[in-house]
């Protein structure tokens, strides 16, 4: 049996305790300053998370982060960075605090701004936050791969990919986490499972316009959006390699896969939906999708300066990646999206 | 003003019909003998299809193919063949008839029996069958890519990919036939297209099938079906470069983006989904779709005895080619499929 800590309550850090409790760990789940409603919510009750749809292991341990010490951070076999974007750096902080010894996994997704440099994907940015920090875990692991957080706690068949510079940390991993329901594969390639979920992120709102702009009675065709999806992942298979990753995730789990089902619904999805409604992005944020995080946005807005750089001095074919050019541009000024999945 | 000829009056050589029309081109779509009543159908009005479920441009001429003679396939500046896989020896015998001297294109789907030898494609078969019959076009183009014949014909954006060994003549090809709506990509591995595009018809049933396993109040969960076209595509990039092809073809149109939109529908689909819902494959093929043609489970007997040949001498690995031996050990038996998405 090992210790295994989760920061931050959301939908995959609760989602993560499943398989985690199922193979007999001793799981602490630790909520972040903005999880004090989900927190309340799963001490009076494991199946009252608000936004799983789920209930979680009755062994499971929920505590506030603020209340954890440097002994819960000696104390834990692994430790699983699960809050959204926004948080990244309350995670930094907290794991500097608990300064654990132990491999540090990552489930966030998202790109870090780098002026006068391309975007440094979580893979690079969250190990060098720690060590700005003074800490050095034994490891870092980047998970990717199609997950949908409430299908994971259902215990629905769901493929990963845990990827790491290091040889033994995520089949060390593996084995804390695996069952017959999440199965796990394993990358030597952390920049480029963590450039794919960023990037699957931005392309889906692409992708899922198709979705809205395509229909017949009220249904999506299916050539366009096959098109388009396509063109992500040809797109992605190019801007992973300029983002330090190898071209070949982005055909693997972290690419293809979890594209595939972030097309399949959730807030990228219905931002696309809507633009391929002829709804302006501006009109979808204020709108219908007030108040949402869409990470695929946050995503296009760090892209967008150092793509046009990239497209300028030929470091990347503009040509090749209009999916992505006219996403940037569309998200820059809030307006509809000028790409066609056969334009 | 090109002279195209299309050899099969069912959907997609209907469906051809409207790009080609629409770019001026003096279009001809010759019925086989099985498609009298087709025949019989579009003379009296060209929206009256029986299949197809959209209208033929006015401009299109109607003939019995067994009416063509050698001049018409000597004025055919291309010759489309659109037959289903069962009608590749009659469509091989009117070419050779028809002695055209022009490109010869094809989107017949499958693969052929090679006894001792890998099963070769319709891009090797089908010169081979035209050459035994003493003919021999200028060249051969394979068809490949997400295209449902429907929304092809209704002008929905749509991308495929031409495929030749031949430099010049799928880029001719593109000229005569690319529009608006219908994209064209090149390709120099024919032998990789036409795998693809005979593996996917195959794939589709195992990933359909998760469809119709993993659900939520009637509907599909997202995680098993994700996971299970990873797999497929992972699979197809094992089995292109055996039977010939380049890897790298099966993360393109050929393989990625057309395995995606034949997953969304179509028979192979409907037969995975059936499997999925515990049918055995017997059951569903003499039950519910009885009197289909379902390709892919053509495709699965000719690959059984290779793969599995393949897999005791060590060319194949078994252990990643999961999905696929599971598939042609249901087809052979017409049992359930054994397979779930991440066992």
């Amino acid at each position: 049996m090992a210790n295994i800590l989760i920061l931050g309550a959301g939908v995959m850090g609760s989602a993560l305790t499943v398989p985690a409790a199922d193979n007999g760990h001793q799981v602490t789940l630790a909520a972040t300053p903005l999880d004090g409603e989900i927190l309340a919510a799963l001490e009076a009750d494991p199946a009252g998370h608000p936004r799983l749809g789920a209930p979680l292991p009755a062994s499971v341990r929920f505590v506030d982060a603020q209340s954890l010490t440097a002994a819960d951070g000696a104390r834990a076999d692994l430790v699983v960075v699960g809050v959204a974007s926004p948080g990244i750096e309350w995670a930094a902080d907290t794991v500097a605090r608990l300064q654990p010894r132990a491999t540090v996994g990552l489930v966030t997704k998202g790109l870090v701004d780098a002026p006068g440099a391309v975007p440094l994907t979580y893979a690079a940015a969250f190990p060098q936050m720690l060590a700005e920090r003074g800490v050095r875990p034994s490891a870092f692991v980047g998970i990717g791969g199609p997950c949908i957080a409430r299908e994971l706690a259902e215990r629905r068949p769901t493929a990963v990919v845990y990827a790491s510079n290091d040889d033994g940390a995520p089949a060390a991993m593996k084995t804390l986490l695996q069952t017959a329901y999440y199965r796990v594969s394993l990358s030597g390639d952390p920049v480029g499972v963590e450039a794919c979920a960023a990037l699957k992120n931005f392309f889906t709102i692409g992708v899922s316009a198709m979705l809205g702009r395509h229909t017949r009675g009220g249904e999506p065709v299916k050539n366009p959006v096959a098109a388009a999806f396509q063109q992500a992942v040809d797109e992605m298979a190019l801007l992973v390699p300029w983002l330090g990753g190898q071209r070949d995730t982005a055909f693997g789990l972290a690419g293809v896969g979890d594209l595939h089902v972030t097309v399949g619904g959730g807030r990228n999805s219905r931002l696309g939906r809507h633009i391929g409604e002829g709804m302006t992005l501006a009109a979808a944020l204020a709108g219908p999708m007030a108040g949402e995080t869409v990470e695929g946005v946050d995503v296009g807005r760090i892209l967008r300066p150092h793509l046009k750089e990239a497209f300028a001095n030929g470091d990347l074919p503009r040509d090749a990646l209009v999916l992505a050019d006219a996403l940037i541009d569309a998200i820059a000024v809030g307006a509809g999206l000028d790409y066609d999945a056969a334009a």
